[in-house]
C-alpha cells in the first residue's frame, strides 16, 4: 500500500508518499481503507521529534480515520461496513488496522472527510470535559485556542451542553469564527490577559498551553472549578500556587487520550458516541474544516499547522 | 456561657476561659451544650493568625465536638438528643449554634469524647478520598502524616476501603503506630525520599504538606493518579511539571472543608455517615486519642500540636 513516510528526523517537510507493507492484523482489529485521514497537532509534533510514538503503535502518522472495512478480522463486523476510526497512528496510509473498540459509526449525514475530521477532537473533549471534569448547564466554561481543531469542537459542545462559553485566540479574524460558532466571551489574548476578565468565574477549562498559562488559568477558577490541561504549546514546568487553589478548591488535570491502553480508549469511544453522535446528527455540533489535501500533500498540511494559517481542521483525501 | 478567648493578637499562649454571651440561634440551627471539643491543627493557624474565620463564622475556636441539644430551634430534633457536630467555629465553649445538616448521630459505642474527636477529620478525609479522589479497592494510598489526627484516621479508613496504605511520618514511633493502624509502607521522611520508594506507584495521595512535596507528589503519583492536598505546612508555591502529569493523566485538587457553605457541608455529613459510620460502629476505625484535657487548658492543647509531640488527636472536655 501507499502511505507516508518520513525520510529525514525531525524534518517535516521530508514526508513521501512511498509503497510500505500493509498492515497485518491482531486478533481483535479489522483492516481499514482509508478515505480520509484528520490531521493533528501531535503529527506535527511526532515529525519534529517531539511526541515519541507509544510502544507497539505504527510508525505512520495519523491519530483519526473515516474509511470501509476491507478485512473484518476475527470480528463479527461486515467487510464494506463505512466506520469512523479513533487510531493509536497510521491513518495516513491507504490502509490501517484497528481494534474493534475504536470503530464508530459514521455520523448521520457526514461525508468521510467530515467524519475523519472529527473522531479526535470528539473523543479527546468529551473525555476531558464531559467525563472528567463534568461540565454543567449554566458554568462558564473556558476554551484556549478557540478556532483550532480542538477549539472549534469544544465551543460548539459547550453551548449544546448548555454552558456559557469564553475563547481565547491571537486574531480578530480567529475571534469571529468563535462567535459564530456561539462563544459568548471573545479574548484576543494578544491584547488582553484572560485572567483578568474571567477572574474567580470559570468552571471548566480546557487548556492547550501549559506552563505559561498555569498561574493564570488557576486566577480564573471558580470556587470548585476544574481545568484540564492536554497541550503544552506554552512549557512543561510552571508555578503553582497551592494556596489559592486551595481556597477555591480546585482541581488541576492533564491527561492524554494516545497512551491509553484499548479498554480505556475503547470505554471513551463508546461514551463519544453516545454523548456526541446526537448533538452531530441533528447539527447541534458541526464540522469546521478549514480545508482538504490530497494525501501525498501531509507535510503541506503540517506546515499549515506550523504557520499557525488554519481555522478548525485540516482533512487528508486518499 | 463561658468560652475560650484569645486576649492577644498572634499569641496562641494567651488563651483564657471568659463569660461570653450564649449563642442565639438561626432558622435551621439547634443550641448544642457541649460536653467535649476536638482539637485541629487549624485551631494552631487560627490563633498563630494564619487562619482567618470564614465571614459570619463565630470567633471562638474550634470545628468539632459532641454533647446534647439543649435547644431545637425551629428544628424537628429533641431537646436532651445527643449529637456529634461539624462546626465552622465555636466549639471551645459550654453552647455553640448548629446548622442542622451538620448534626451527626454519635457512632454506636461511642463516648462524647470519642464522637468529638472523629467529626472533622472523618468527614475531611471521606469527602477527599472517598468522594473527590474516588479510592478504590486494590489501590495504593499514600497519607503524609500518618501519625497526625487526619493521618491515624485515613490510614484505618484507607485499610477498610482494601487499600494498600503508605504513610510517611517523622520518628520510629509514630511509624509504629502508623502500622499498628494497619500501614502497608512506612517511610520515616528524615531517612528516605518517599517519592523514591514510591514511584509511579501511589493511586491516591493525601497530602497535608503542599509546596515542599509537590514534586515528589507528582513522581510518585501512578497513571491516573490523584493527589488532593488538603494542608500547606510545606509552603504554598511549588513547581509543577505539567508534563510529567500529562504523561501519567494526574490529577490534583486542593480543598477546604471549613469555607464550603451550609449545603454543601450537609451533603458531606450525610456522606460520611453512610460511608463512615458503620466503619466506626464495627470497629474497622477506631478513635486513637492521645490524650484530654479540660477546656480551660486549650492553650496547652495548641502548645503540645505546635511541638509535634501528639500521635492522633486531642480531646477538650466541657
Ligand atoms: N492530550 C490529548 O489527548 C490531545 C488530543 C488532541 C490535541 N491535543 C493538543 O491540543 C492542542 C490543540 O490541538 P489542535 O489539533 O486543536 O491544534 P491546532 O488546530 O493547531 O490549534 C491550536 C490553537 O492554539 C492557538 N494558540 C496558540 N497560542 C495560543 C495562546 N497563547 N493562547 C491561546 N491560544 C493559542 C492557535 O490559535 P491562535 O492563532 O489564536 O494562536 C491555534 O488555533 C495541541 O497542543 C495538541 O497537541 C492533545
Ligand atoms: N483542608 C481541610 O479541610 C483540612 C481539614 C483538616 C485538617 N487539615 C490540615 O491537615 C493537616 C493535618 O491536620 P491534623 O489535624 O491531622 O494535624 P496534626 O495532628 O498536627 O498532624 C500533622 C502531622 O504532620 C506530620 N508532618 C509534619 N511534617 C511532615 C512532613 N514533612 N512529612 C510528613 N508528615 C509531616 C506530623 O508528624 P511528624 O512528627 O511525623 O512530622 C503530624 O503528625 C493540617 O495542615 C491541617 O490544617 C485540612
Amino acid at each position: 500500500m501507499k502511505a507516508i513516510v518520513q525520510t529525514e528526523e525531525k524534518n517535516t517537510a521530508s514526508l513521501e508518499l512511498q509503497d510500505v507493507p500493509t498492515p497485518t492484523l491482531k486478533p481483535g482489529e479489522v483492516l481499514v481503507e482509508v478515505k480520509a485521514a484528520g490531521v493533528n497537532r501531535a503529527d506535527l509534533l511526532q515529525t519534529q521529534g517531539n511526541y515519541p510514538v507509544p510502544p507497539g503503535a505504527s510508525e505512520i502518522l495519523g491519530l483519526e480515520c473515516a474509511g470501509v472495512i476491507a478485512d473484518p478480522g476475527d470480528t463479527d463486523r461486515q467487510k464494506g461496513e463505512e466506520v469512523a476510526c479513533l487510531l493509536t497512528g497510521g491513518g495516513y496510509a491507504e490502509f490501517v488496522a484497528v481494534p474493534e473498540g475504536q470503530l464508530m459509526p459514521i455520523p448521520e449525514g457526514f461525508s468521510f472527510v467530515e467524519a475523519a475530521s472529527i473522531v479526535e477532537v470528539a473523543c479527546t473533549v468529551w473525555s476531558n470535559i464531559g467525563m472528567l471534569a463534568g461540565l454543567k448547564e449554566g458554568q462558564t466554561f473556558l476554551v484556549h485556542g478557540g478556532a483550532g481543531g480542538i477549539g472549534t469542537f469544544a465551543v460548539q459542545m459547550g453551548k449544546a451542553m448548555g454552558a456559557k462559553v469564553a475563547v481565547t485566540t491571537g486574531s480578530p479574524e480567529k475571534l469571529a469564527t468563535c462567535q459564530q460558532l456561539g462563544a459568548d466571551i471573545l479574548i484576543n489574548y494578544r491584547e488582553e490577559d484572560f485572567a483578568e476578565v474571567l477572574k474567580n468565574k470559570v468552571d471548566v477549562i480546557l487548556d492547550i498551553i501549559g506552563a505559561k498559562y498555569l498561574g493564570q488559568n488557576v486566577k480564573a477558577l471558580a470556587k470548585d472549578g476544574h481545568m484540564v490541561t492536554i497541550g503544552l504549546q506554552g512549557g512543561v514546568k510552571g508555578e503553582l500556587n497551592l494556596g489559592l487553589l486551595l481556597a477555591k478548591r480546585g482541581t488541576i488535570s492533564a491527561t492524554a487520550l494516545r497512551g491509553r491502553d484499548d479498554a480505556d480508549k475503547a470505554r471513551i469511544v463508546a461514551a463519544t458516541i453516545e454523548a456526541i453522535w446526537p448533538m452531530l446528527a441533528d447539527g447541534r455540533i458541526t464540522p469546521h474544516i478549514d480545508h482538504t489535501l490530497p494525501l501525498a500533500d501531509a507535510a503541506k498540511a503540517l506546515k499549515a499547522l506550523e504557520d499557525g494559517t488554519v481555522t478548525g481542521k485540516l482533512v487528508l483525501e486518499v
